[in-house]
């Protein structure tokens, strides 16, 4: 490969290639100034659909889509692939484990990760909902635990085996019940006709007194009737307090034996932006001024779930991807205003509504005044997904598994390929037996 | 669950959900037994296109289909996941790392896998591509040496990683180089408009002094000049004698460096038949009767790679997947035969011909007495391996990921998604930096 030309323009390194970072990058294609994109992996993920794939019914790929075939005719555009470690905004250079890269303009974008608020045996056993990694994990758990239960004879074990219990009542954890509790009464039960899957439980815990808390009331009033119709067990206003893989033990004292725990029940910011030195508030984010920079480093902007700020009723924007892509277009924007030595925009956060898919028919939906359930709120969820997906090749996968799912009562991605977390379940219960 | 009813009827264990295994249960739909096929994975994989998984053409998921999905309306049917450790035909009992099975009559099917004929260190550095996990592997390792032959400025380390050694001239060493080779020039090659990627290099080696030997002379011939055209360097009469992740070593003492080596150059029969103590030809083969059992174990079946049967020109039957499906019937059409008291069919081969593609528009064909080339030949390949592939929605997506290949230049499924391998490899480079 030729030695990359050397251009005398701003170098802004954007990290992250997840919703934030991919439009910041993007905001900036006709800007006088070369970009870097730096991830750990060579893929934007659409995070919203990644409980799908671990409840098999899509696969990976039709919800990732390789960074550089975004950018394939950025001309001002490369990609870094590499973790970073450490972010200097003294010698303005990120370090990577693929080695350094300096700039003149960065644009934090990491995103968030798993908040398992410092239980270390929850974070061991519990499974998260994050990468595709987790929902790979995921998947391959819970298939081969039907598949163990249908091989054991001890109905203590077995149950244990097919009680799946999921951590947090937001979008994420209302969705996975719903979806997991799909996949056993209208998929797998039909894979396993010598057997009664009805033995089998989704239990939804919440820590507050209602699910969806970004959501109206009825709403989320509403979604605990549907989930429960179709034998999700919602319980409210409890604390999940430790998980060693075979009991979850709750705040009361009472445990629930079960060999899967899913949690949804918290994020924070990327433990990385610490490496800054900057001032953090809750979760991790680092503090920025209304325009996106950090206080006293005006070449250093952060979006997304790593930026902390308010808005104009004292409340912290929330951690949701329009919040990012939102901000990845005003921090591109002020670069080019520090460049053209214009005065900078203040971030005005325009909120777009929420959704949430409770399954087959059935969502719920916010959009600005209006407010609806059921039928229509699910193919309004449907086609706004679509919409989003990266790619026409995605959009038309996505929509047949989609199809083949709802006409045929199929998952087609019911697959078990073993990664390394999987191989050590697998000896675990070798061995047991 | 409920516990399985008792039936009282003979038990047919199947090994292997491959090609024999999966029509070898099949054939026993309307047999007046109960039939238990036992894999490993939980999943039929449709080999022939594993190298396309592996130059990030295809997703795993497309090539897979569920067992238990296969087999949803067979009532005397039943799935055992679970790795085969022994076959005791003395016991008639098949252990496997989740519990034994008691069988009455056994169908050996599990298949062959890597050959690297005693060579420890090639069997460690080289990548196989026998097992989606091969693939997966492969896929990784391939996109991320693109990755960080970007981010290198030393020529010699560099040139290291973009060579990649393909071993074994047959038709997956043909369909791999002639694959890996497009996905370079056509495709990545648009990911990395900063750089030049003429310095990649494909290398197929193979030890014959021809391409194909399943195949007449000419259309080997013909497959060399078009893979030499698409930029593969193919050696003929060249043997691999080491590798250690740095340097392919040749008999004659040359080396290449390469920290890619593929090996597709030798297959031998499942270990685990070893274990039924019945004598062995080549290959870890079973020696079978012409009626496909085991000499003195009338109830123990064997088919496909796993059987040694000779043709009638005194030839071992090919390991291809057309001699395992027409021997699962035969297997299949014997046990009944038994059962009723029948005198046994003795397997005949009616061999189909054979297929390779060399890429976009090139494939070799040898059908009955007619063989053809080029365009013609490579839609007899796409609609043969279409209509092989189990279930409508994968023959749709597989068609749809070729078509957006075919026509964007898009490979679809570039990921690179770590493995436990994989991790392995990361660290190395890491490190190294």
């Amino acid at each position: 490969m030729n030695t990359k030309e050397i251009q005398n323009v701003p170098h802004v390194v954007v990290i992250g290639a997840g919703f934030g970072g991919l439009r910041a990058a993007r905001f900036l294609r006709g800007a006088p100034v070369r970009v870097t994109l730096v991830d750990r992996n060579n893929y934007h993920l659409f995070q919203p659909l990644l409980y799908q794939v671990a409840t098999a019914g899509l696969s990976p790929n039709d919800i990732a889509y390789p960074v550089r075939a975004i950018f394939r005719r950025q001309r001002n555009f490369d990609f870094h692939l590499g973790e970073v470690t450490r972010i200097d905004p003294d010698r303005r250079i990120v370090e990577t484990s693929t080695g350094p890269l300096d700039y003149d303009y960065l644009v934090l974008a990491p995103g968030g990760e798993t908040n398992y608020f410092g239980n270390e045996s929850i974070a061991e056993h519990a499974t998260g909902l994050k990468e595709i990694g987790d929902a790979i994990h995921t998947r391959n758990r819970l298939l081969r635990l039907f598949e163990l239960a249908a091989q054991c004879d001890d109905p203590v074990e077995r149950r244990a085996m097919l009680t799946f219990v999921v951590v947090g009542g937001g979008p994420t954890g209302v969705e996975m019940s719903g979806s997991l509790s799909e996949l056993i009464r209208l998929v797998l039960q039909k894979d396993f006709p010598q057997h009664d899957l009805t033995e089998a439980r989704v239990i939804l815990l919440e820590a507050a007194d209602r699910l969806l808390p970004g959501m109206p009331a009825d709403l989320a009033e509403h979604t605990v009737k549907v989930l429960e119709r179709r034998h999700v067990e919602v319980q409210l206003n409890t604390t999940v307090s430790d998980y060693d893989g075979r009991t979850v033990r709750l705040k009361t004292g009472e445990t629930i034996p079960a060999r899967t725990l899913i949690w949804a029940a918290g994020i924070k910011a990327e433990g990385i932006l610490a490496t800054t030195g900057a001032p953090t508030a809750r979760q991790g984010r680092l503090v920025v001024t209304p325009t996106l920079q950090i206080p006293d480093r005006p070449e250093v902007f952060v979006i997304g779930d790593a930026a902390y700020l308010e808005d104009e009723h004292g409340q912290p924007l929330p951690m949701v991807a329009p919040v990012a892509m939102q901000q990845a277009e005003t921090a591109a924007k002020n670069i080019q205003h520090i460049l053209a030595g214009e005065p900078l925009e203040p971030f005005r956060y325009r909120d777009p509504g929420s959704l949430a898919t409770i399954g087959r028919n059935q969502a719920v939906a916010q959009l600005g005044r209006f407010k609806f359930t059921g039928y229509l709120a699910w193919v309004v969820w449907l086609v706004v997904h679509l919409i989003q997906l990266i790619g026409f090749r995605n959009r038309l996968i996505v929509l047949i598994n989609w199809a083949v799912d709802y006409i045929f009562y199929q998952r087609a991605v019911r697959l078990i390929v073993p990664t390394s977390e999987e191989k050590i379940l697998q000896r675990e219960f070798e061995v047991q037996r």
